[in-house]
């Protein structure tokens, strides 16, 4: 599904020279372009990206905004009110706007020059989900900028992933028991990971535990985390360590050693555990990131049975004016 | 000290044509590096602007690194090993690398092609800090390779912001004292702000508060605060809320409404209260910024002494290994 419709935006792109390339969505949507924008730093010697809230996009208007540039915009509902904005405000700037979205015929989509669907993570193969077309998009995108072949690789692994989720997911779920059992009643925890994993950090931390289950969630870069944060932790401190398979996997391997001395209550959740069968070894990064996804959902899942609390409950968010 | 040094800096590099600026450094020296990062973006039409902390930076490798690249590396005490390393890669990779220290013939500096000397940020005046020196730095590059003015702006408005800080200090010096009495006994508190401002979230939750205080404080940026995080938010919980005077104020000034209705523990730090005598309008963002980061100092120096939890305590940093 999404496959063919990435396709016919790259055959749309063919032949146009773009200089900047900009991810911009809002929570959930904003944490997954973060891991393409890893992608695009490690492969792109002539595009100029970054990675926005929407928001922040719109009245920091970067400089660089203008007929060059290529913004990839994303909600799964296709109508958040800032991303919408920011694809009205980048296509004032001339710039080109490719929306992706769960359903057909959105605002967003309407707003925008291209469109992408994707499919509900829970039910979509790998590759039709949020996650798979983003980085498919961004590799077809980078594929054509800078002559390096990168999308029929991203298509084949992606395509191979989605067993290598389903086993992560049979594989970590006593793990996910463990942490929902230890942590139900904590009221701190803290997620760490460097590189594209720091994404899932901060969907664990943001979304899926403060928003889904009003319970305080920091997450730490960690990189950053021996240059400050380090000092909060005691040995009843709750982490949740994402081991990833990116170039930055020794940052998350140094915090390991740290949080294993000083931590009894670390749960690690480390992609090394799992088999990547038919995965070719240069997409490892990709598909450990799907993996990591797939598992922080199961784990906030989890804990959400354990305690009762519904991941669907708001007391705000689209209840009240803001 | 600091301005003279910058312009026999940006002498050295004239005439070059530099596409990619790098702002690589750790924790508190990486967060001040973000405001530059946000600068950049506002003003650069034609060079790549990152900010990393460095061990990402060094395993990310991005591919863009090279003859091509300018990298802006800073450590307090000129030997963070991290930031060594990446000032080593950098060179290695053909970039030209400035570093900034407080203290003159560090590892740093003799690891880098040029330096800058910057002073204390409590004795120093505004512009020879070293958020004053990467600015001007900042500043000065941009205008070499945008040929847009944007550096003698710069000296003239850092000169005359000192006085605007101490009038700044005095002010919210009650509001310091408040904010000390009514989190003292705090299990968490956040921190929110938008744009260059986010930098003193960031800094002051992973800083002043986790390492410096063992206080649990989550900095959220304000934009995607309504896009999950918000949900946390009870009548009790504490929010520092950071109002600077940069393009994106909006964002702050919507979450300061939505905090006012949710929470009786808000604590804004407005930096429009404050009165900018003369600084020119276009660098109000920047002095506004300089103001947030002596009053969330000045907060944490108020509520170190109230908890008795002296700044400088450490249980982990620089007394065991990791």
């Amino acid at each position: 599904m999404s496959e063919s419709q990435v396709r016919n935006v790259l055959s749309a792109l063919e032949g146009k020279t773009f200089d900047q390339l900009y991810f911009v969505a809002c929570g959930g949507s904003s944490a997954l372009m973060y891991s393409s924008k890893f992608f695009a730093d490690q492969h792109s010697k002539n595009m100029n990206t970054d990675c926005y809230n929407a928001n922040e996009f719109i009245y920091l208007a970067p400089a660089a905004l203008g007929e060059s540039s290529l913004v990839i915009v994303c909600s799964q509902e296709g109508k958040t009110p800032e991303t919408l904005a920011a694809a009205r405000f980048a296509k004032e700037r001339g710039a080109t706007v490719i929306a992706l979205a769960m359903h057909p015929g959105t605002p967003l989509e309407l707003a925008s020059d291209h469109f992408v669907l994707y499919g509900y993570y829970n039910t979509a193969p790998a590759i039709d989900t949020s996650y798979g077309s983003v980085f498919m998009l961004t590799a077809g995108i980078l594929e054509q900028r800078e002559g390096t072949p990168l999308f029929e690789g991203m298509v084949k692994n992606l395509t191979a992933a989605t067993p290598v989720i389903k086993t992560a997911i049979e594989h970590f779920r006593p793990q996910a028991n463990e942490f929902a059992q230890a942590c139900k009643d904590a009221k701190i925890l803290y997620s760490l990971a460097s590189g594209p994993d720091y994404s899932q950090s901060y969907v664990f931390c943001y979304c899926y535990m403060m928003e889904m289950q009003w319970i305080n969630a920091i997450p730490i870069h960690a990189g950053e985390f021996f240059h400050g944060p380090f000092e909060i932790i005691e040995k009843n401190s709750p982490v949740v360590l994402l081991m990833g398979r990116s170039s930055t996997r020794y940052l998350e391997e140094r915090a390991l050693v740290f949080c294993k001395k000083y931590t009894d209550k670390l749960f690690t959740i480390d992609t090394k555990e799992v088999d990547f069968q038919n995965i070719d070894e240069s997409y490892h990064d990709v598909v450990a990131l799907l993996v990591l996804n797939n598992v922080c959902r199961l784990f906030s899942q989890t804990i959400a049975v354990v305690r009762d609390h519904s991941l669907d409950i708001r007391r705000y968010m689209n209840l009240v004016e803001y």
